[in-house]
């Protein structure tokens, strides 16, 4: 990875939860990080080398589209995804210093959490009336600044990423107030393309298989290519390749790290299949898990099996 | 296909592309619409028995999120999908009436549309600045409304759905100004469950798949119930059930119709192996494709092997 | 299964391992029995109603070509397999009474037999010669008889089928002497077409499929309408048809009985894919083992299918 | 292959269909030629070094046992296969010099061989009587030295294989009088284990494959390690290993070469998910058909494979 400058992108604006994940991520500790106000713009600046990454939403994003990430990585210059981020999302009301939960009646939010919070909402504040705004940072910030509304309304409170609190000097006054609690937003690092973060045995390998034809079968025929070596496949999703709606790929992700064995000949094997596969990095699993390696799919298994066919090949 | 009235809702807000949709539906000439603020509400809307039924993106959205249409479909009390409209992503860049194309110096539209049409945006207005809203309706109300921006800023022109310039009573200036030609949005209509419009020989068949454990090789078992009936998958997509980022189901799109004999056995295999199968709906296919059927399975030969089945076991 | 008369054929000549196997069939307790000279002429009297079914070799023959018994089954008008038999393969050292083992010199057996038993006569009479004929049975009538060989000789004893020295009057001296103490042999009842026995829990179903197009992964695309339906098979082999050696048929056990659901609908789904399909008969498995039913593959999970596709249909 | 000297051995007797092979191969022209009376001591006379190979029956013998050949090829130390040829199979009756056709009236032969020319027989020599004997060679050789039979008949006339009138001095009287006009038979030359003679463009690789467990999906596991690297079958055989009849192997045939890499890619698939492989050989194929290499499976696709994982690895 080509680190080009310590500056790194993230979906903006600021103080939504993908700045948040970026804050997290142990690789951006101390760096600089930049607020883009597309995905597109974001993965663009680390093509064009301006940032040495960008941190963008992959899977259940509350705000800004993952359509949007996978578009990016299945189109246009190659970029390479480096490390991910799993996120609990917890939305929190917050208010102006001094004004008190009793007495808020108008609440400002992005449309996604005012869905996911609308049971808090009507046990707490069931007079509360809510406004909707372009994100949950617009929403603090439109609550920090007393902007207005259309009719010259003033919001008396914005639910927002914790970190939106902080960032705009809100009064956190409740939080964790949406309705599921489980919710979970996956984030990933883009960088330019090069050597992988070295295998930890809790490795992700994210791809892109583009079908050769069209033909009924295809997709048994690309996922044979994993099961024959042994390889799970944690994710697969179907995406149009940008010509109208009609010629499919699959963007995938893999268990196990590049450097596996059985992952290294389900790649050469999907190259010969696919009409093209676009490697879009190995990089640490974040939830941790290792999952159990299929008898016979060992990294020394593999080397016995090579072993043995060069012994027959040069008996 | 219950209908409870003539009210049909769609993800909101008015005049955008999910409006323009509806408006095209053949089923819906003469509803009267009404517009949700997230699809999660137009969903629940017809789970209630508010409205007969409700227009959302499910594939490629400009605005609103994809996402939360599949996990409306993939939990909560089952709904249905009962047509699918393919839209072409056109947008138009208009101004109050009067207004010059050359004298435009400030554009507000929604991020994504900014994204598609900044190409032609720099060729066209390189001087102009672009503020962001939450939709593009909304940047075209804001046009319309003579709203100002936080620093007291007016707009001159939104880049919105042509739809929006009627709606507004704005002013068409440039039209089909996006990057991506062939750009489309998929939407269906989603009613209560009931039975399916009778099959057209061109028509598509959604289902979720729940695995019943996460073992390596639950996906290729799967698609192997399609496969063995010939029946092809034209799109898949894995999502989290909901319960953390754990344990997936696949949400899938199949060529043909419930009542075709090899969709029929196709899903009573999956109901077998899977953890729980929802049926979405069979429904015409937006792009009236009718793919051959292949070797051996079309209803004639499931009746044929069905007779001989017969004819052995009471010989 | 159309019972033309209470005889019954088996592959000659008398006193071999067929007629032993015959002999311990249930289904044939006090029926005439008839030796054929080859496996053709026993299955050809079958099918011309001369006699009610014939005991042939399947599988492990050691006298007699197994292969013809598959051929007669995958060509010719049909016939079908009404029982199984295994018989364990255990060789007799057998003379004229009052001869004692000390004194052989001379013993003739089929080539096969004299192949298992070396062993122990290199151990136990390493002076003997051993002479070759064409059956096990020919050999002990030679010994019974006094036959002499080419040059006059006299054979003192004959190694054949414990059930050829009550035949021929001759005296065991020494059983079980072959090589291979766990050595078994199939013999299958073949009989007209007929609807099967009843099902008992512990059942196989064999059949021929001639494949359609010998293109690659044709043998996979068959075994694929067994595994989705979770059928196991116990046996497989590739024949030619009969016309010269290119195209190529499968002849397969399949665990489970033609009124099983999952048996049935593979039977239909291979009647599809396959150019032909030979149903060969549903019988009791001779090994009585009853192997778990795969999860969801039980009749009652079809029916549960069933009755949900047919909800869906008729909602 | 380690000559060891320039005997070879084939199943006999002298003057059978395996004799008439093994002078056709042109591996063994001008070779000392020695017939055993079983396969198994021909087999044996290879592991043990006394011939540099044996000639056996493989497919569709006429004479000896096809699986006593499979079964020498599954256990015990390991030989291999390094020629196949196929035979015609045509049938002679044959006579002593001077002996009329219209004379004949007591026939000797195989029973296989009295199955196959009964038409011809009963049209040509409708009054004759047809004795059984050990083998096609062993019925000339009666002929040609007048043996009698049990009740001192003589035997006017022999069917056996065309080389048999030479070896035994017989006048062929009719050619060609078998049904089946299309018959053939392959033979394998079976050699110590060694390195395969070069590829040709034309190749089979014959292999055991003994599976891990006996578990349902075990054969579908096996093949996809063929499908996923385009390697097709043109023969498969289950055989039971020795055990009883419980544990089972496959005996099979694949199109290619041990050294093209999506042969060597397969074995290596193999020999990780089965319980063991034991390699069989690589040879020229008697057919000399060329089949077409699947779209992304010649030894250029796999190396441009895995020269593009190779610069992933080290990027």
């Amino acid at each position: 990875m080509p680190v080009t400058s310590g500056r790194y992108g993230y979906l903006g604006p600021e103080a939504t939860f993908t700045e948040a994940a970026a804050r997290r991520l142990p690789l951006l500790l101390g760096a600089e990080l930049e607020p883009f106000a597309t995905v597109h713009a974001a993965i663009d600046a680390v093509r064009a080398g301006e940032v040495a990454g960008s941190v963008v939403p992959l899977e259940n994003s509350v705000e800004g589209s993952v359509n949007a990430t996978l578009d990016e990585l299945i189109r246009g210059e190659p970029v390479t995804i480096t490390a991910e981020l799993l996120l609990p999302v917890t939305f929190t009301l917050m208010a102006r210093p001094g004004v008190e939960l009793a007495s808020i009646r108008r609440v400002i939010t992005h449309p996604v959490a005012e869905a996911q919070c609308r049971t808090w909402m009507n046990k707490t504040l069931p007079e509360a009336t809510v406004s909707l705004g372009s994100s949950t940072a617009a929403a603090a910030e439109a609550v920090a600044r007393g902007v207005t509304g259309p009719a010259g309304e003033v919001y008396d409170a914005a639910i927002a990423a914790p970190i939106a609190a902080d960032h705009y000097g809100l009064t956190p006054l409740a939080g964790d107030i949406g309705d599921d609690k489980d919710a979970v937003t996956r984030f990933v690092l883009v960088t330019q393309p090069g050597r992988p973060p070295r295998g930890t045995g809790s490795d992700k390998t994210s791809l892109v298989a583009y079908i050769r034809d069209d033909h009924p079968g295809a997709l048994l025929e690309i996922l044979e290519q994993f099961s024959t070596r042994g390889v799970n496949l944690t994710r697969i999703e179907s995406r149009p390749t940008g010509n109208g709606m009609g010629r499919y790929c699959f963007v995938m992700d893999a268990e196990g790290h590049l450097t596996d064995e059985r992952v290294g000949e389900a790649l050469m094997g999907l190259r010969r299949v696919c009409g093209d596969v676009r490697f879009l990095g190995s990089y640490p699993r974040a939830d941790g898990i290792r999952p159990p390696v299929g008898r016979g799919m060992s990294n020394d298994d593999f080397r016995d099996a090579a072993a043995w066919l060069d012994s027959l090949r040069h008996a």
